[in-house]
Formats: structure tokens, sequence, C-alpha cells
């Protein structure tokens, strides 16, 4: 198909169709004369996951290139996949000073120790929950971490389902991005739960 | 203080103070002469509270604006301020097929019968869920929402908590910012606890 058709199929316009190009989330269509392009299915279902990972997942544009390019190597085994699952979250680019990480550290690792993880300490999503916390402190409202038991285990309960559904999808060409998409729109899909249930104890316990 | 020592203490640049006052996130400072502007403690808070909603939440500039707007009409009582929570969720303009919308309408009431949970079609939260479930269909990961109960007992696991912890800040100043900030960056330590539990879960079962 051609560009006005791509367009159309996606429901993307062309303008955006070609912002997307230059900014390397698209693979260029096959080239059918110097100033035509022909594109394909892939093309159409290219367009749909960038649309979800910015409009309903919330990534940057940036974002999106890197969970797109962990999407194509394709190389990885299930268990590399499993660990893929890091993508898409934004690092924390904050600056933390020694005392705080060290106060972040400290809880993390009394975390761990009640529920039984491992510390990886240079890992970046170790660095990401240090960042989050650290930011909540440098904010004033630092008593949200006062909460940090049941949100492990409710990420545990999470990461349960998500492990399982993934394992469930077999060794197919899915698995990859089935892991990142599930894990970004995930995201997404437990935020909008979780205002869903502060409605609902808020009615209860004061309605 | 003068803009450089603003620069100083909050750990931002010029530059980019003076980005966010053009965008609206960053009351003026009172004017001294007509060139000059004294800033005070509460420009150092703020410019720490824009930092870790963009840095550390993901938020957009648009959404840190709505953020700040809803923190800034005190006006709200303790009941509308647990309402406010729904702040700072991308809500994803998708455009859904009535067909798509149905679907995932019925999966919603479903679910919330089984939780007993009430049902607004109208809520913007509403609006974000049905759309992030119509998105997991879109891309072909409907898959992702076999596990929407887990999900959802996860929720109420940390709306539980949530709603225990603003009620615990009392009628203070702090209660508007504390319920949205901690909304906002909930997320985030979610998100980061989440995919740490993935790395446990997975080690502990492929490992």
């Amino acid at each position: 198909m051609r560009m006005a058709e791509l367009s159309r199929e996606s429901g993307v316009t062309v303008a955006t169709i070609k912002y997307y190009q230059r900014e390397g989330l698209l693979p260029p269509g096959e080239l059918t004369s110097p100033n035509q392009a022909r594109y394909d299915a892939s093309h159409v279902r290219r367009l749909k996951l960038v649309r979800a990972l910015l409009d309903v997942g919330g990534l940057s544009i940036a974002s999106v290139r890197e969970v797109l390019a962990a999407i194509e190597d394709s190389a990885a085994s299930t268990h590399d996949v499993l660990g893929l699952a890091q993508h898409g979250l934004p690092i924390a680019r904050l600056e933390v000073s020694e005392q705080d990480r060290a106060w972040a550290m400290e809880q993390f690792e009394a975390l761990a120790g009640r529920r039984g993880w491992q510390v990886y300490e240079d890992w970046p999503v170790t660095e990401s929950l240090i960042n989050v916390m650290c930011a909540l402190r440098e904010v004033g409202h630092e008593w949200v971490l006062g909460s940090l038991n049941e949100y492990a285990q409710a990420a545990d309960l999470v990461a349960e389902a998500d492990i399982d559904a993934v394992a469930r999808l077999g060794q197919t060409e899915a698995i990859v991005e089935g892991a990142i998409v599930g894990t970004v729109l995930g995201d997404a899909l437990f935020a909008a739960l979780r205002r869903l249930a502060h409605a609902e104890v808020s009615r209860k316990r004061f309605g």
C-alpha cells in the first residue's frame, strides 16, 4: 500500500507517520521509485503499537525507540525476555546525595529481606526505585513509603500473574513483544485500576 | 533570593527555570526592579516538585501543569481530595470503535461485579481503563487482560494503604499535595517494584 492508504488503515495522519519515520519509530517502506515507497501490514501493526505506547503507555518518543529496539533484538531467549521487562520505565536521572541514597538503600534492603528478594545494587530498576524513594523525601512526602510493604506485596501478586501469562505465550515470535508491551501497558492498566480502587475505598469509608 | 541563588538551591539551571516560568509551572517572583525578581523557599520547593513529577513521575509538561492547578485549588474538602487522586494519569485520547468499547465495558462490568466496585461510565478514569483495554486488543496482546482479577486485587491492596496513609495526614495544608503527589509518584514506585518482582519471580521459577 502507499502512504495514503497506510494512513487510512492505521488512523495516523501522513504528517505524523513522516515524523515517526524521522524519529526512527517506523522502518522505511520498500522504494518503488525515488519518491514513492510501498508499505505492508507490518507497518500498520507497528503504527498501532507506537500509538499505544505513546498515548496509552504514556512513554516519550525516546522511550518508545528503546522499547522497539528491544523488541527487534529477537535473539533473546525466553529467560532473557523475562528479564526484558525492565523496559519502558522512565529511568529518573535524579541527582541523589550519597546520604539520601544510603537512606533509601537501607529501606530497600529491609524490604527485600522481608519479601525474600535479592538485591542487585547496579540494576537500572534498583536505581529507579532508589530515585523514586529519594524524590518522595525531597518533596516532603516520604510518608508514602510507610506503605512500602503493601506496594511490594501487590507487586509480587501482579508479577506472578504476569510471568504466568508470558510463560503461557510459549516460544512464539510474539513473546518478546508480549513481555514488553505487557509490562508497559500493564503499568497503565494498574494505574487506572488503582485510581478506581481509590474512589471505591474512599466511598466505602467516607461516603 | 535572586534567580542565581534559586538555581543553586534547587539544582535547576537558570535556563530551565525560565522555561518552567514560560510554561506556567512556577509562579513569578516578587519584582524588585523592572528586570529583577526576588524568590523564596516556596519557589525552591515548587521546583523540586516539578522535577520530581517530570523526571520521576514521568509526566509531560502539560500534565504537570494540570497537577499543579489541582494542588493550588485548595478549596477542596478532604472528600474531594481523595477524589483528586485521578490526576496525573495520561488520559489516552485513543479512537475506540463502538464495538471495542462495548467489549471492554462488558469486561470491566464483570470485574467490578466480582470486586464490589461501582461503575461510573462517564468518569475520566473509567475512560482510561477502557482505552488501555482497547489498546491491548488493538496491538494483539489482549491476553494481558487474563490477569485482570489479579491486577484489580493488587490495586485494592495498594488503594487501601494509600487512603489509610492520606487519612493519617489529617486536615493539614499538605493533604491535597500529598494525595496527588502520592498518586503520581506512587505509580512510579509500583512500576519499579513490579519490575523487581518480575525478576524475582522469574529467577525462582526458571533460574
